[in-house]
């Protein structure tokens, strides 16, 4: 695929979403194409099964039915959002992308991990160019989770257990992947957006040639 | 598992639905607990991937996307329904089961057949103990469907080459596996009922044993 395929990972409460907006802001002053998105949804089909997925109890699905409807979903994404904009050339930004399943079905739901990795073998089969795992202490990410209205409930349902069962699934799946980048999010965000801009810029295409000095 | 669990097969106008519930009747006046179910569908979850499914334009879901939704409320007709009657020794009758997946995703959207068994054996894992494949040449069940009124628009869209695409594969499929029974559904319904009971009646169990002669 041309264009650039980024993916934006971590726990809740890490920043992540805030770094793929200020990121994406940068690059577009900078004259490129972006296209922001999220999972789960980020096209009009994935945006419904996710509403399927999350609405009504957290017990309605059982984990399996959850990763496939998670996978379907992500289907429908990489198919009418993330596909066409990299064919055009852009840079896909995605808050969330496979590893949250890894990490959230495959782990901490009960090790579904071989599931959802061969699962996404079969349906799925493409990994970000780059994916920046935003790196925090779980007790930090819950402090400014639940100073946000509402939004978050899962994961203060889940609590902190759960969550630090998270990072460490993550810290695991950056060590043993090239395509990972850990970024230490315990900053405030404009030094950590200059945390990602280091480990971003090396990536992008000089459009033109440099003047020879 | 303990119970029976039964699947018709077949192309639509083929008279399985119908043949479904005389079955189901027969049982049940013999004393027989039977479930009757269909896909997709059959749990509540499920109902809603269906609705989610067969809503708007027949080309609004990929192929691949459309086997995963498929798969996902059958994982869930099957832990929410199937799994737990068979548990308590009931006879499952389902309308439609994975085989309709492997011909109407599998064969006749392109070839997508070792997608479907692949991801059929990696979330579902489960075959019936006996299929019933309703064999009817197709132009004899686009009369039949034509006939009902309105429900069968997918039928008719699809055309007859599409039906004796997926006769063929039904076929074919009962061909390679021993658990299929198929049934000349060319035949009044109580004629096609008797040919079900001849079939389906040597694998009853016999509740009390039998007095010695």
């Amino acid at each position: 695929m041309a264009g650039l395929f980024l993916s934006f990972e971590g726990i809740d409460g890490s920043g992540k979403s805030t770094q793929a907006r200020l990121l994406a802001d940068t690059l577009r002053v900078r004259g490129h194409s972006v296209t922001l998105t999220r999972e789960p949804g980020g096209s009009a089909g994935a945006e419904e099964i996710r509403r399927l997925v999350l609405e009504g109890a957290t017990d309605r699905w059982s984990p399996e039915t959850e990763i496939l409807l998670f996978t379907a979903a992500r289907r429908d994404h990489l198919e009418k959002t993330i596909r066409p904009a990299l064919a055009r050339g852009e840079i896909v930004i995605t808050d969330r992308f496979a590893d949250s399943t890894r990490i959230f079905q495959g782990i901490t739901r009960g090790d579904l991990s071989d599931t959802v990795d061969r699962l996404h073998a079969l349906m799925i089969g493409v990994e970000p160019d780059l994916t920046l795992l935003f790196d925090l202490d779980p007790a930090k990410g819950l402090a400014r989770a639940t100073a946000r209205a509402g939004t978050e409930l899962r994961f203060e349902d889940m609590g902190l257990a759960f969550q630090e069962m998270a990072r460490a699934g993550f810290l695991a799946l950056a060590a043993r992947q090239d395509r990972f980048r850990v970024i230490d999010a315990d900053a405030p965000p404009d030094t950590v957006a200059d945390r990602v801009w280091q480990v971003v810029a090396p990536h992008l295409v000089v459009g033109l040639p440099q003047l020879p000095s």
